[in-house]
């Protein structure tokens, strides 16, 4: 009885104990689920790699791992350590391989909607409040930052709400309307809208009270009393996007320096909400290039670390939520060939990106119209380490980047298609299946050396793989299990206390 | 002040509370990790997926979910609403794609070692205790289910400690020696040995004070009173395993019905650990088939239903954890061809197992030394639902279940290809990437049904995809998180008390 008493006396202490001043949120993880809130959150935030499921996160953490006989490990990211860690089932309304525009929706406003849908509910027309429009009505300030255009889906269903995602202009002014406070990463898609007849965003923006940085010094000198900003980096690649890790040079601005910049931005008093995005591990995923891929988790991974490092500063304040909005490529670390082995230390011999590798043979054929898969091999093995065999059977087979005759067949016939005009090319089942919408040489290479270090894909688009959802800090506990991708909107205004 | 000696009373009950009787394990899931433990688990199920992770059971909960354009969603499996999941990497000292021994060792002891070896350190010499053995320490009976052969690598790693997954023959030794209360499943692999020239393992078990059941009605008998007992499933279908799901025949024994059982026999004063292994999971993915792997995640499922509804009977006294050893097959929910689409109903035609399909197409050779393509057409027709092109072009698009002329020659190269012998077929790259090593008609079956359905795979074997670990009941909230597959092994060893 005295037992029964003193059980009972901790399910009510642990029940309102929660509710008092200076608690961490906390969660009873029994199998009633009982909840006890803390105080909220000042600062949150919301990271997301595009694309990004635990088979990406994981490749990074075997290519970083050791790969020694009998003591084979990996070395695991950041956010492999924080506490929590759940997983999220990700289609939407129509489609289990969901886009980013219905998918990072369902994560902002807790709806379920159509592909291509940003912002609003499932009928494509009632617009419905996302999780930065809520905090900010309780005070905080808002940031939002996308290494892809900064009016492309994901950051865009944070401030938001069109019936298409290729309503570029639409969103820009959305942009310009939402009284954010931090804007960075790339360009702005269609500032002139589709036709290029309309008021430039850019303008508008300016109007609208914002300060634009487009260049490193520019974006230095913004601070806490700036006021609303939009930072764009001057290292822009491809499609308004910002260079990719593997090919950026000294001097260049990285995901991790928007985040810091963010920081220094958004700052005071009431705290604030900072959504981050890595789009292009998507795009290196679409393209089933594995090495850009890791390289981009890495940078990714460097732009949580400046996040943890102020949540360290700031115990007790601070909640970090980690996660993808759905899986790109349909990527595993294995493949047919390979078996049980993995390489992945070979692909340490790529040095760019498809991106880069693409213009540099567009480059080469325009400076010779007789451009030769002879003439292209070397430049292949410079940049990815793959080379023709030798003709000493025994030297080559020792080393693994020397291709087998399948794989120079492959090649060559990637070559042979990516030589001809578009209108030219193949348009059959198979060549769909091998080059998707991709460069055939690129993409030929890129496989290729994938396949020789243990890495398959499986599609060229999203896929139905759930993703991980990592968080540390306050309320953080909440994010274990298993649940749906609405529920990452639940769950943070529970914490944050906006339900 | 006062609110600084309320929540140190918060903590000091939470501290302690859980270490008076009466209460469930719980964790403080705040940074500093603090975990209280509560009573040990009188019953704890380790319910194993083998080949199993995250896509695998999505798979099953898009086919068994609302595929209504607007309504998409899945129709969740019972453990994805358990309180806990967290995710484990698999890797073992000798790949990051590892097998089944190192693995389940792994989850069994808290050792990482080689690849095939059982319950072994790394240097592949050192028995190392597992939780089986150690909670039979503690007073518990022990049970030991898997649908394939009961020496088989995962269900070995729960008994044995042997430096070869494939020295059946010691395994068997060492099941008899066990003295564990409880197996069930398949048969004995080799049990005379690999030279057929040992004295039976079964009669060396019945030595040993085993009672064998071998038909449904013996096994039925059997009961707590029995004393030590191997119920081994009539129906037996290839390489000494149970058979598939999708081929069982009413009144065939399940892996369910065999938990059940496990439990009725099992269940005493001094509880109880009862692993049991849905084996033929990976065994289908090894081969490709998805509708035979789904059908085998469902069978599982109702497995785990069973272990589910007696902790309901048994609240605070019982822990159940869900997990696979690694995944297999790199299977992904997303195809090249199908893009964002997917169309699992598709596989709902698939009405037997690529098992089952090669002994009908090798009946219908023995049967006709002129087997043509066409003959076996209608066949396949019949268990798969793909269908020639009819020449109707508007009704062959129409109708998903049409071959396309690229699907056909596959289809044919295949039938092409099964119907040499093996030393006839081709031995190139080309082929082990098609075909690995399985009947290369059935499966271009798969490879074509699955990837129509939007599904793919990339490899024949065990990949480096981490896998989820679910878990319900006593001290579940310790497999939240981000682990390694050795920490299952340490979580379980502090729940129970025995670290």
């Amino acid at each position: 009885m005295r037992k029964k008493i003193i059980s009972m006396l901790f399910c009510v202490v642990l029940l309102f104990s929660g509710l008092l001043a200076g608690c961490t949120a906390g969660e009873q993880n029994t199998n009633t689920g009982t909840f006890v809130l803390g105080k909220a959150p000042k600062y949150v935030f919301m990271l997301i790699g595009d694309g990004m499921s635990a088979v990406q996160i994981n490749a990074a953490q075997v290519l970083n791992g050791n790969n020694t006989l009998g003591e084979i490990s990996t070395n695991n990211l950041l956010f492999a350590s924080f506490p929590a860690c759940g997983m999220a089932t990700t289609h939407d309304s129509t489609s289990f391989c969901p886009d980013s525009a219905s998918t990072a929706t369902a994560m902002s406003t807790g709806y379920k909607t159509h592909s291509g849908v940003i912002g609003m509910a499932v009928d494509k027309s009632t617009p419905v409040t996302n999780i930065a429009e809520l905090l900010k009505a309780e005070g905080m300030k808002i940031g939002i930052i996308s290494t892809v255009t900064i009016n492309h889906a994901t950051p865009a269903a944070y401030y938001a709400h069109v019936a298409s995602r290729s309503d570029y202009y639409g969103i820009a002014l959305q942009m310009a309307e939402s009284g954010f406070d931090f804007f960075a990463g790339g360009e702005i898609s269609k500032p002139t809208g589709s036709n290029k007849d309309q008021k430039s965003a850019y303008e508008i923006l300016k109007e609208k009270g914002y300060t634009i940085a487009r260049t490193a010094a520019e974006i230095a000198a913004l601070n806490a009393s700036t006021g609303k900003c939009y930072a764009i980096a001057p290292n822009i690649q491809d499609s308004g996007s910002m260079t990719y890790a593997i090919d950026r040079q000294e001097g260049d601005i990285s995901l991790a320096d928007l985040v810091a910049k963010g920081i220094e931005v958004l700052d005071n008093k009431k705290g604030f909400f900072l959504m981050a995005e890595s789009g292009k591990i998507d795009w290196s995923c679409h393209a089933n290039d594995a090495m850009t891929t890791i390289k981009e988790v890495l940078d990714f991974e460097a732009a949580v670390q400046v996040a943890y490092d102020f949540a360290l500063k700031h115990p007790d304040e601070t909640l970090i939520i980690i996660t993808g909005d759905h899986e790109t490529g349909g990527m595993t670390i294995g493949y047919a060939s390979t078996g049980y082995d993995t390489a992945f230390n070979i692909l340490n011999n790529q040095k760019l990106s498809f991106v880069e590798f693409d213009k540099l043979v567009k480059s080469m054929q325009k400076a010779d119209s007789n451009l030769t898969f002879e003439k292209v091999m070397p430049v292949i093995t410079q940049y990815f380490g793959l080379k023709l065999p030798s003709g000493n059977a025994e030297a080559d087979a020792a080393d693994p980047l020397v291709l087998t005759d399948y794989e120079v067949e492959k090649l060559q016939n990637g070559f042979t298609q990516a030589m001809l005009p578009s209108a030219d090319r193949e348009a059959d089942e198979e060549y769909a299946l091998l080059y998707g919408t991709y460069d055939p040489l690129s993409v030929s290479i890129t496989h290729i050396i994938n396949n020789k270090a243990g890495l398959g894909w499986t599609s060229y688009a999203h896929t139905g793989v759930p993703v991980p959802v990592y968080a540390y800090g306050v309320g953080s506990e909440l994010f274990n299990g298993y649940y749906d991708n609405t529920d990452v909107f639940h769950k943070l205004c529970t914490i944050c206390k906006i339900d």
